[in-house]
């Protein structure tokens, strides 16, 4: 008898927790102290890197006055490359038929995300040039939704070196870590459902590509690039969302986005 | 008997269920067929909507080229003012101890979206100015958590006409619907924990105002606005989560912002 009621005080408080966790609102999920939010974004200012030859940010103006009652009133106008600091690759940057960022839908741009951090591989090397045999631990892995994927190469802790970074040569030759055409074509090909590809360099090809065909193949597929992905914060390899917000331009080839993970927080060990 | 066993089922189901829920991954929770996510900005073009002599937004350079392989590449330079289309007001735009865009916090930019649809009182009066008595309906509710408020005016069926939308008149006056002061210091000291005040208008404050006292309110509060919010779909009033990402410009006075609206699904009456 004990243990029937005990079983009964037990299909109770299961019946409590289920209608809990039904009518669950996303709000106090999100806003709970189980997920933390982390930029991927670095920020825009005269300190940005952008590639060589290429309209880096500016403030064409500043305005800052002194309003009658004493209010201080400032406001900017600016100037940028599509393509610098951490940017969206529409696919139309290397597809005609592409899409281009405006169309690009927000069901691509929240998604899963994955981290593929070989930069233990990489060891500083811009040389580097990340191939499938790299990522033999995931290689059959199976992502199942629509997805990011972030090779994390090491690079983000250079940002602050624009020389190192890009890897800048005599005639503005660049050199940093990126993904062959082979992996990119592992991507595109098969199955995975990756949606876009994040790297925390200049380019997804490496800085020496003259071909760029891992930007070309990912673009033929509809993929989406983001690049100088800002992961100088440790951020879980599995179980985080993707928050990719580019500026909506209509007709852009690429656009600055800010690049936030939702992730689930470590639990303290107890 | 038979009912002892039945119990030790719904416990064993139960179970099953609390396993599921604790160990359930935001991401398929987020990808449920139970939410969705709707875009409340516009996007930046030749069409997008500034103030009278601010820099439209406008691509200063465009490069389209074949390559070797026949591929053809895309890239574009643009300029633009902080305060046009749907963007962030900074708190320094109007108090220069104000935060400027690149430090204000994820966890005052991803939290609960209150919809506030005045439109059927505003009913198309670019005169109309929002005072408390038009919010009896909810001047008692308790927010409970951080989060932004939008102002429904219904003024973004007019995004396509820029003269209605602005009530252009001669030397470029304006003339639209816009918060008073009451409103704006209701917010700032009924401990609501708004952190964020939207409008599907082109400023928190009346177009025809010139104190902007709304903008001063909020801005030495530390709220920041978002204007000209995308509202021509329908959004629930309480219950979606609010994304607000302006471009991450560390001087900013504002931003170019993608804000997009985390909602739970509409139940389908079966």
């Amino acid at each position: 008898m004990f243990t029937y009621l005990r079983a009964i005080l037990i299909i109770y408080s299961s019946f409590l927790y289920l209608v809990d966790a039904n009518s669950q609102n996303i709000n106090d999920l999100l806003l709970s102290d189980n997920y933390e939010f982390i930029d991927l974004s670095h920020p825009f200012d005269g300190n940005t890197i952008y590639w060589p030859n290429k309209q880096s940010f500016v403030y064409s103006k500043k305005v800052i006055k002194e309003m009658d009652d004493g209010t201080t009133y400032a406001e900017n106008e600016f100037a940028t490359s599509e393509h610098g600091g951490t940017h969206l690759d529409a696919p139309y940057h290397f597809n005609e038929k592409g899409e281009r960022v405006g169309l690009i839908s927000l069901e691509k741009l929240i998604v899963p995300l994955i981290i593929a951090d070989v930069s233990s591989q990489v060891n500083d090397d811009p040389n580097f040039v990340l191939y499938k045999h790299h990522l033999d631990h995931m290689i059959n892995d199976n992502f199942g939704k629509p997805c990011v994927i972030v090779f994390k190469f090491g690079w983000s802790k250079f940002i602050h070196n624009r020389q190192q970074y890009l890897g800048l040569g005599a005639n503005n030759t660049l050199n940093f870590p990126g993904v062959s055409a082979e992996v990119m074509e592992w991507i595109t090909s098969s199955y995975k459902n990756i949606v876009g590809v994040g790297v925390d360099v200049s380019s997804v090809d490496p800085g020496s590509s003259t071909s760029f065909s891992a930007h070309k193949i990912g673009a033929a597929a509809g993929l989406y690039n983001i690049e100088n992905v800002n992961l100088n914060r440790p951020v879980p390899e599995y179980g985080c969302t993707a928050i990719v917000m580019p500026m909506k331009l209509t007709e852009g080839t690429g656009a600055p986005a800010r690049f936030v993970a939702l992730c689930p927080k470590k639990k303290q060990s107890s």
